[in-house]
């Protein structure tokens, strides 16, 4: 299954492998690497050099040559195939535990994203900083989405408040949500929604705990 | 491909989407239904009707019958193919930003983990609780594992700090590892390691908006 029909076909797995290659890309690059080969990637990630080799294939990476591929080419060629040559300014909804966990996260700019605002309820947080963000009154999201121009909304906030948050967000226009809450949002076409599932983790190593 | 060579085989897929169904039973189940349809389910979750009758057949659940599926019976199929009937015991090392959100999380004890006890070496953590769970330095590791009876560890230290401490838990006889460090960790056979990768849902997330 695809996500791309517009655009070649790109599958789901290889799009979510492409991180853990560019971390080990950046490492590489930071020492001064030129050259690696599929296999070298291979031992650094969980993924078997044959389905890297096609994975840089499928983004465009440059071809590879008998000494292997060109490190800083492929960097580049991935980050522009997820557009994370360019910041998409995002924002979070849910100060909470994990939101505030998410704000303090200083990794999010390497991968094409800057929260530079937080929305909440909360008195107590409505107006202060977390980790250098300014939270605002979840009643002002339009206004700051607005003045801002912001693209991605992070969304962590209980599960019984996301549906409502989310029906706000795509009246102000907001294409892209990455969902926290452990509901499923009914949205219109056009907008993407990636859930994130922390139990679905927590489920595959019980799995194989139990397996074993 | 696999996770369970020794025992009847259910993908990787299929385990995932468990969580996402229990969910939603438990909802059901809370008021009081007792059958329910694939069709039913398949509105509730992002999942084909199709997907979910062979995952719910493949975990044991009660067959289908003419008016749906039972309900409870359902929920106690996929809780004891995950092993969720029972608690096991874990323990968290790395309580920054991260680690205390986990801490916070109040849904494990539905997902059949119960976080014990958790470790840092911060003088200014050490020896305080977070949400209610004790923190001990990591110096006390083995000590603590073996008097609680500790099974799962989730690891939420910095990647650099992940794999000394990896091999001071697979010292300790730990054989479930829940990684949120941004590393590939190095253990023998035997242990198992769930990668948590936040990145890897935003490269979705970003694909996705590119590709419009």
């Amino acid at each position: 299954m695809s996500l791309f029909s517009r655009k070649k076909s790109i599958s789901v797995q290889t799009i979510r492998r492409l991180p853990q290659y560019l971390r080990v890309l950046y490492d590489w690059h930071g020492y001064g690497r030129e050259l690696a080969s599929s296999t070298e990637l291979a031992e650094e990630t969980q993924v078997p050099a044959i389905v890297i080799k096609k994975d840089l294939q499928a983004v465009g990476a440059p071809s590879k040559m008998r000494a292997g591929f060109k490190i800083r080419g492929t960097i580049t060629a991935i980050e522009n195939f997820l557009g994370w040559d360019n910041l998409n300014k995002a924002f979070l909804v849910g100060t909470g535990h994990l939101g505030a966990a998410l704000l303090g996260f200083s990794g999010f700019k390497n991968h094409g994203l800057e929260i530079v605002a937080a929305f909440d309820t909360h008195p107590e947080r409505v107006g202060h900083e977390i980790h250098g963000v300014q939270v605002y009154h979840t009643a002002q999201l339009k206004s700051v989405i607005e003045e801002k121009k912001l693209k991605i909304a992070v969304l962590t906030v209980p599960g019984a408040a996301a549906q409502g948050i989310t029906d706000t967000l795509v009246a102000c226009g907001i294409k892209a949500i990455w969902n926290f809450a452990p509901v499923k949002l009914a949205v219109p076409k056009g907008v993407a929604v990636q859930q994130e599932d922390i139990a679905s983790g927590l489920a595959e190593l019980c799995a194989r705990l139990k397996a074993r």
